[in-house]
């Protein structure tokens, strides 16, 4: 490795710095997007597919608000606002399975976000792919589910 | 047509017992779903697609009330609530460019709604088949739009 990689190594391993370099990022990249008056924009999330229209299965949807937003497109991993627990979450920070992004698109009002991503193991927190796995009727009772669990949740969220 | 047909058809198409009906079917369905403190819940929008998991493209999201969610069960036609104007929407009832309810989801929180549809026309007021046709770079900055146009915005949403 040459000595200007290893500066640039240490630089992106330093917390310091890369703080640093966010704020940077932050003060150049103009967020032209509508929040709401929280400060947060929904984003819906869906797999990334090939051809010019994104046509996978929807993974899951939560909130962003502009830090989120900046740490998402500044790693390429998706990052939202949790409204429960009030703080910035990387999607996979503990079960490993990481979002990253393929593409983005903003609707016709700016106010909602859609990501394209390839989704390392399961997106729901219960073990499946999607967390949209519970088809309804339209009496809204709840009908068999149709596909087997991604993973064993109860392994990859062990309990600390 | 026999005569409990013409009865039933005179009974879907008047109004007064089309509401009355309405409310017996309120009474009855159980939504079972978390809606916010405003009474509403999210409504992700995606076009029909074969198969057991749902992969069409993303077309819109909007907002249902109890009211928009329980109508939209009972007629086959997604209905919305309107944030801006406080009122409860038929989509299309402008444009004629409906969204017949192919199958529908819930999250795993029962707290967001993802609806396969049939449109009719395009979803989007700009003439486009989606709301969600503009991408961007990771700087944030608007790519070029990659596809045409679905239908002339200016002649389905003319002025009164």
């Amino acid at each position: 490795m040459g000595s200007a990689q290893a500066v640039l190594k240490y630089l992106i391993l330093s917390r310091d710095v890369s703080d640093y370099l966010t704020v940077c990022y932050s003060a150049t990249v103009e967020l032209d997007f509508k929040f709401t008056s929280e400060g947060l924009i929904p984003a819906i999330v869906q797999q990334a597919s090939a051809g010019d229209a994104p046509r996978g299965r929807v993974l899951m949807f939560a909130w962003m608000n502009r830090e989120a937003l900046r740490k998402s497109l500044e790693t390429g991993l998706m990052h939202y606002w949790s409204r429960s627990r009030k703080k910035l979450w990387l999607k996979g920070e503990t079960s490993g399975h990481t979002q990253k992004i393929s593409r983005w698109f903003a609707d016709c009002d700016r106010d909602v976000l859609l990501f394209e991503v390839e989704q390392a193991g399961g997106a729901c927190h219960t073990g499946y792919l999607s967390c949209f796995f519970q088809e309804f009727d339209r009496e809204a009772a709840p009908l068999p589910i149709r596909e087997p669990k991604s993973f064993d949740e109860a392994s990859v969220y062990k309990k600390p």
